[in-house]
């Protein structure tokens, strides 16, 4: 049951341990269904559909155990030895995204950065050693890095995508203003921050 | 056929937008349903579908005309008269978003900042005035502001939203990694950056 999940299970699943943790933080020990669908504006049933999906399922009087079910969610969707990842282009989005995932998940560590800057390379940025551009294919040949967010220029969307393919990345997140089209196997993740506003903009017209 | 779109159709229809400036910054002028539906990952009959829905059709042999179905969708997703946006919390992701969004749609302004360090209110950051937080309420009363931005702490987040509340916001967007609920009527869009890198981290496993 754990393999083959559909991405949008999956993102549902990280939701709910993203509610979960908060929970925690505030002292609670079980949730009900219906609490945690009305968070996520889902229905009761379509949350418990996906933990029956995992194989868990809460009692009627005490809900779900939450320690019990953070710790099934990442059974299913963490990598046992955990996962690296790069960061492509360290402007304000890209030393704002690796401060907020600092020590957030244990299985996945941000360990690289790349920009074109030489004031920015051959140092620590934020926390991380950021490299020159042309370094990936180097740093990515050295380590295993399955995935790489990219923060950087639209002028340079393209020129560092081909690069990143180049050196074998499996994932990219792509956070440019750029569309971007990926080779088969590859799996690609965008989010503009344009869309999010203007569907906000509309809803509230 | 205007009103009252579903979120989704609204959040695709921004999403062809993006793609279509993109075309336009490459010299494009026509483009075909499954060229837009293969940069999406969409099929080509959702494509269709939605344009249908907005009341256009291509042509079979030239496709759509990118110009004119541009201008569609801003007629359709647009605010006449424009919206005013405000963002709360100036740090790294705040100013990302800022500088990122500045001149990017006519309709939708950033007009203003909130942040609780001194060093930065009551001055100009990013391009924009930076308020107090506590200063809230008195900005949101002289203008007409729809839409509020959300990165601040974890911890200062349930305040912010009860002040953003209290003073008429009727938009939430939500990048803090504390998860929020509101009241009827009020509109939330949450977007958690963790929740994109471990759903890819789970495709790419």
């Amino acid at each position: 049951m754990q393999s083959g999940l559909p991405g949008k299970t999956v993102e549902r699943l990280s939701q709910y341990r993203r509610i979960l943790y908060n929970s925690i933080r505030e002292g609670k020990a079980n949730i009900y269904s219906h609490e945690l669908a009305k968070m996520m504006n889902l229905t009761p049933v379509q949350v418990r559909r996906d933990l029956m999906l995992i194989g868990y399922s809460g009692s009627q009087s005490k809900g779900y155990v939450i320690k019990d079910l953070v710790e099934l969610i990442g059974k299913i969707i963490d990598s046992e030895h955990g996962q690296n990842i790069v960061i492509v282009g360290m402007g304000n989005l890209g030393r704002a995204i690796t401060s907020y995932f600092s020590g957030k998940r244990d299985k996945l560590s941000i360990i690289a950065a790349f920009d074109n800057d030489l004031q920015k390379t051959d140092r620590v940025v934020a926390g991380i050693p950021c490299y020159h551009i042309n370094q990936i294919k180097d740093v990515l040949n050295k380590e295993t890095i399955n995935i790489a967010i990219l923060t950087v220029s639209p002028e340079a969307t393209h020129e560092v995508t081909k690069k990143l393919l180049d050196a074998g990345i499996k994932g990219i997140l792509n956070y440019t203003s750029v569309p971007l089209t990926v080779p088969e196997g590859i799996h690609l993740e965008e989010y503009d921050i344009v869309t999010s506003i203007e569907k906000l903009a509309y809803l509230v017209k």
